[in-house]
């Protein structure tokens, strides 16, 4: 039998004693998992950078992964955990649909995965039979999505974690706004190599090729891959997440342009 | 069969080659492991460092799992090397005892896991049929103890390792000192969010409860988790690994305050 | 069966999601792999650096072990990709040999290994019937090498792949100058410690001892190992793999002899 996967994303610093923590929580339930660590890099409690982190990873792992996810600066009040299955959608840039199950705090962190597919099922994680016998107040990570992932893993059946939940929190992610052939989008992320990925998606565009786009007065060319220009030239190209991209060929774009988060970038489309 | 679970932690930093040679020379040994990264971002030989991550780690570990752990200054001098059996306390905190398995240097790296509960056995490896055929004089992680790890997981008797040990190495962590209903304890750990982590464990205050806390000249509110606060205020709490702690919440503490390894708290108690 | 090792080597930065992405689309090919992260820690395109690397980690994994590399600067032009079966010396540093293989674009990030031992077998991989059904321009490693890799682990003859290869590229590798019994050699490498690593190797002083270093004035004691001197002391050793490497003891040299990559370095020997 195919061992299950289990991938941990938190806030918690590479090398975190936290980590480690729910590491040995999961592998205490159920030891013959696959454990694969996503991130421990997600900025301390930035749900909106763990939200885009998400959409760029998840839909990428086979059917069944469980994905336990710890950035979480609710913890302790009343915000919900939840238990949420996800279809990857099939698509030019996605694998065929793989049923992906995730466990979150209830604070948006699923928000553009679901912008891009509706969940299947969600229920509130609430039956405290699955969770460690005692409960810490400030880390439910350890306490209860560890050993919720151990029991799925070992074939738990998620009805029987909690009710359905209809009004999950969704984080207000910027829309871009289309005025005819002209989008509005914004920054939303910063990657590791200091490329800006804006919040303007290709699906958004069928049908249109991108003619121009503008930041701030600078005028990147548009390319298909970096290397069609030269290195330290600006371009824009589709990232290989199928966002709107922004980067300096072998350099830092973010530092090189003194962009981040948030600022303003205007594409122009013609059809085809 | 289950296969073994091997943990490593060391002070190697993240993608270290040095981790990945430790890597695969577990492998090369006994292939079929669970092999989990706990840490690679001790700071460099930080001995006190690695023994209150150890404490934080290990007891979530389910039994038989063997933690490697390669934080060793005195590599190439007369300094043992120790293999610990080590029993996870069964208590509020701490799930069911689990026998935890260490290969460490014998600098006091297990000085606060024996704080809690003494080792079962120690014992000297000093069996040159358990190393790698030639052993570097620089680096025993990937020479001895990774090649007994995998000799271990392999099911080598650990008896044949080399003869018992009762005189471990023990660092000097400063002890709490209890004056009445006052206790003056210090911050011991500073983890990745800013939290300041004292000395101070729940277990040395039995039928206690804080009715104060007070860290040069501030006095943080007693919250039993963040959230009961507001986002930028001062807290102290019991942290999720027992101990107490200081934190702002949502922000980072030991730079919001400029506090550190070292600084002394008063606690006040009241029965009950 | 034992389960297929596949490590991953990128500089796509510790916890990314690109290395997630990579991960899951090896796991969705062949779930039952041992997935190990040797580093996502390379600095952003430096090929130099991961060669280094490379050959400092690679030797020490068991026969058969998979290595994805992703340090790839011209991902999208006409750079192939390549599959390598490389050989793991048996020497005095070295486990015996072990036929390791490797997916890496061709850019020399195996020149290093090379220089220690040629590849057995070079093939391009040009296979559009390995990569993901839709490639990506700008993510190679995730649509090509990834699944390639999965495909490997699952059974695949690497004959399948493409045609073999007999010029593949090279890095300009500095090479140690001898005269008589004096070698100039360079730093080329500091490692997380802070020591400085030269590319001259212990192999290519047959029959010889250091009877000197001197580097830039300084001239660093020879020592077997950290332990025979004073902390603070700045010394000079052969590495645990081999390199003429410059340590301060306990501190960190590139720092406090504010040294770095290119400085020379001149190494006097005698016989014997």
């Amino acid at each position: 039998m195919p061992r299950p996967i289990i991938t941990l994303t938190t806030d918690f610093g590479e090398g975190s004693a936290y980590a480690a923590a729910v590491k040995g929580s999961v592998l205490s339930i159920c030891s013959e998992v696959q454990l694969v660590d996503l991130s421990h890099s997600i900025p301390p409690q930035d749900v909106l950078h763990a939200a885009f982190f998400l959409s760029e990873a998840v839909p990428w792992f086979p059917a069944g992964t469980i994905h336990v996810v710890v950035v979480d600066p609710g913890v302790g009040t009343s915000r919900r955990l939840l238990y949420v299955e996800w279809p990857s959608r099939s698509g030019e840039d996605q694998p065929v649909a793989e049923m992906q199950r995730l466990l979150v705090p209830d604070n948006g962190v699923c928000t553009l995965l679901w912008r891009r597919q509706p969940a299947l099922r969600i229920l509130q994680i609430s039956n405290q039979r699955c969770y460690r016998s005692v409960v810490s107040n400030t880390f439910h990570g350890r306490d209860i999505l560890a050993p919720v992932a151990g029991h799925l893993a070992n074939g738990l059946d998620p009805s029987q974690l909690g009710e359905p939940v209809a009004d999950p929190v969704l984080l207000p992610f910027p829309q871009p706004q289309r005025e005819g052939q002209r989008i509005r989008c914004e920054v939303v992320f910063v990657d590791h190599f200091g490329n800006l990925l804006t919040n303007l998606h290709r699906d958004d565009c069928p049908n249109c090729s991108v003619a121009g786009v503008e930041v701030l007065g600078i005028r990147p060319r548009w390319v298909r891959t970096y290397g069609e220009a030269s290195p330290g030239e600006t371009v824009a190209l589709w990232s290989s997440g199928g966002w709107l991209e922004i980067a300096v060929v072998q350099g830092h774009a973010a530092h090189r342009l003194n962009l981040g988060r948030g600022v303003p970038v205007l594409v122009t489309l013609t059809p085809g």
